[in-house]
């Protein structure tokens, strides 16, 4: 069975991270995963929440959210229903866990960043695609928190590890990578995979969507989230460089 | 006193509108004017709101957002504040009202467009420019509509004139045309007006924001207004053809 | 075409300013345009918000709400629905641009005066009785305040302005003063035109509620604003004396 | 101990009950008990919520709110706040169910009423004014349906009883009638007590404020809230007649 | 007429007071009127809101709650619909004034302890019950307060008095104490009676539900309510000792 | 090093599911993970969701909640803060789908259940608790409805799963089962396994909460997790016999 845009299984879409893309954030990505465009924006702030105050330690935190028209059809705005979703809930918080888990907040020091994550237009994997753009974006942030000398520690120190996340999900029977909506919408198992750079796991997701799964496919979904993860850390480092 | 950008008093940002931004909606403009960025989606669905049905007349309505990060500083999101402010209660309504204007509702049929008028960045002039690209992106909904059989007039009956916005304003005594932001802080009178491609007026509205203003001032900026949608009814020709 | 009250269309309806209507807020005046009737009240609170402490300015601002019953058919609260109307929001920042525009916050000093305006009875011209009201209202908290001696300033240095305002139409072709509400339903144009006692425009406000309209129009209009607006500053001189 | 305004401590304050103070409403009423002044609105619609259509019962509910400024101090509006504090609540449902205690539902027919109490200036005792003003507004909108044949029964057995609301309280050991805001302040016990015109209670509402009470405390109060209810029945009398 | 589960008119079900339910906090008591179950919590802060700091005062506050399906049918979450109802706010200040009655804040020195009511299953006369279970709670976190020597005042005086309630009600004429769920609905008079355990009173609420009620009427269920209250102050001493 | 309760790395904590806890609703099972007390509720209604109507398909939702004083410090209620948190959202859409995964909605027919899961006591693990005292209550109301034939299928049909969940984490480099609430603040890594009684996945979730994971790590909390599903699966099944 071939997939809707005939790549391998084990094949990720075109994938592209353009840098300051914004001219106002200290950070700022549009990132691509094939029609999936999310724009991600870093934005510095001097201090933290109060409840972290003279801890010496930064915060980092981000929101996801999408256009009322990035999907096929239309959604009523979050502001609009004066509340927020459950989804988007669960995705700003998976988002903000994934980036601190690359971040030093020790030599951060007491600065803030907010990982502003806006879904422009979606085809599946808003929220990998969310995690694997905001990395970019923070590590612009905290370079130009460096070039100010507004660090607690050196740029290097602060951003010690990468971070990347792709989806993975069972149809038909097959284990595929980087699902697009169509995909999705018809998986078995539907996995989120985020990794660092050195291919440890940060964060994992697994749902039987459609039923339930055994421990070889859960072990096949891992190995291809692994591997997504490798390519986008890759991505991620010809952007910065 | 030169303008930052070394306009002419008279000149318009570059404008550019680039249909189909997006590949869901049924209309999608991406507006720029200068530095100031807008998507314009118009989303399409059959039937009016249960308060217009059997009527015959179709709906069209906006809805304006910013990005937090749109702006030099980072705003809160209105969807986690739970509450929509009054600023941009007051765009979305004077947005929807000047696309009203260039509409037929009976021509339309019993069909509903929204207009999401996203700002994903924003120099001044946001809501002039999103009134301009909506006009765009309501043009092409139609169209769709009419290669549907889906309307109950002809297309050209529908959208039977074109409007488009802009802002001038008065700085140390000089009227100026489309204030980018750095002007916009700055000016003592702000007006923003909307007119059809035939130059009459769908809305003005002038404030004397540091200040207050005379008969003669009020003149010339109506005169520059209707100079400037002049040419953004220029822009949205080419775009449309 | 007569008006349905019988009025010359340059001729505005029976104008009341009753002050001291209330026992409790600084200012308060009861403000009646025929049967639009709003008890415009001035509440002074010493200080500012935090955002301008320390600047040595006074703050001005305005909330604006119906009665449930003010109109012909009831409306929810909007404290039951929990969010304020597109609408309530529009009108009550007009009234707080407008009542800034007449008053030296620098002489005011850091005091803060909230211009509550609640419409008690509706019939058209809700925002101009309100603007006009709110003024003496405010007028009246100055003089209040400078009896303490807590003002920067002298308090004619910081009411250095009256403002008034009005609503103009045109029905039918003609172009018509003070607007009631049968005449505002029927409306092609409806402006609201906010002016200095000296006859400046602090605010104008021009909508093509069923079509556009042109210059001369336009003109027309501003010319009746203006003359409205002179007669209601009288009334509220002869208020004040 | 003399009262604040020189009244014996049976005495009630001077009331006025001034019908159709509004002209939209289907009654209407401005009840005064000394400087409390409640604006009373009786807003009939057709039919009953959905969960009571078919039963042939109608339906009568009340809202109670305050002017942010009816008080000393200005408060918060509950729109603005988002939500509807606890006091509020509670005496919207005390006025409701009051006022349903007078009215024969079945007679009604599928008609509802609400009753808006907008406390316009506050003195002490506003929700017993608002039932008492609220009865005599009531009682307009059902003779305004009566005319219109829109009963299920006859008006007079719609209304079958009347209905009014006194407060008492203890000051210094003495029991006095009808508190002003310095008496109520400064209460032991604080009561409220609803009668109907034959004395019958409708509700009976004491609280030990500063303290507790004993048995002939409570009947004490019990006689003077029963006492001020009838002169109360008598001045609604004198207004419907 | 037999009531439904076969008591005497004048006897409550059986009470039980469980303290130390919860393991966490200072206080905790599940208390039990025969089905109905509220678990009673007292949570002890130091320091007090923000307008009472400085005062020497200390706070006492109360929230009442249903868990969705502790009643016959399964009620919306007041989470969920973002809103907090009349009646759970009614409740809540009733509990949180009668519990306020028997401490002496002074004595208590600035502390909060908010005492947090659940109901877990509703049977009639949850409030009542509330009240009783908490005193017991709050009871046990002035003792955990003197244990840390963190009162004002010695505990004895801080816990002046006692504090217990119980429902009354005329069911076909019969005055009864206690009623359960059953009886509640169909009783023609309903109220609630709040004692200190010497027998006076704290608040006393009384409502014709289903008409309304005669001097002699109200004393029957005066009498009634003292005594439930008093063999309820018997059980809280019980539990106590 | 010892657990703190003296547990081996691969012992649950007790566990107790106790039936029919509460008299009104059609399945309630109080379950108990140690300390850890969570009240779930099972709510049937006829007829599904407006969006599902016709589909012949039935409709499982959970939600969940943690009383204020279930934790060590009390929390606000999300009822009085107006929204429901992330945290929230987040667990009762895990407990939805873990529960729809156990059950055939086309067997169930179009009825609805609610599973309230209301946490009592909170130490560690109560979203794994919840699952797994769930699927009881889910089972008491399934065969509440075959004993009314209101299923469409057989009752053995509608359940064809059984389904529980635990926490499983690595703490000092320890892999160990059913973290209480000390250990769960010191994890590593932290995951929550669900699976069905017969050793399938229903939904993976493990996070590097102070760092990363290697892939024998995450097989080492696999096996773990399972391990303890299936013992959770053993005291179900004595629960329903």
């Amino acid at each position: 069975m071939a997939r809707p845009d005939g790549r391998q299984p084990d094949q990720l879409r075109p994938v592209t991270l353009t840098r300051k893309w914004s001219i106002h954030p200290e950070g700022s990505v549009l990132v691509e995963f094939g029609e999936t465009r999310v724009l991600c924006t870093a934005s510095v702030t001097e201090g933290v929440p109060r409840w972290r105050k003279g801890s010496g330690l930064g915060w980092v935190t981000a929101e996801y959210s999408m256009l009322p028209r990035a999907t096929t059809t239309r959604s009523d705005r979050e502001s609009v229903k004066g509340r927020i979703g459950g989804r988007t809930h669960e995705i700003s918080r998976l988002i903000g866990r994934s980036l601190r888990a690359c971040i030093d907040l020790k030599a951060l020091g007491e600065n803030s960043v907010v990982l502003d994550c806006d879904v422009l237009q979606a085809d599946g994997g808003t929220r990998t695609a969310a995690i694997t753009g905001a990395y970019v974006a923070l590590h612009d942030a905290v370079t130009w928190l460096g070039e100010r000398k507004a660090l607690a520690g050196k740029p290097e120190k602060v951003m010690h590890r990468s971070v990347a996340a792709v989806s993975v999900g069972i149809i038909g029977g097959e284990p595929r990578l980087d699902l697009n909506y169509a995909e999705d919408v018809t998986a078995d198992v539907d996995m989120n995979v985020v990794c660092t750079g050195d291919g440890d796991f940060v964060e994992v997701q697994g749902t039987g969507e459609a039923g339930v799964f055994a421990r070889d496919q859960l072990d096949a979904l891992l190995d291809l989230g692994v591997l997504g993860c490798m390519e986008l850390t890759e991505a991620q480092r010809k952007a910065l460089s």
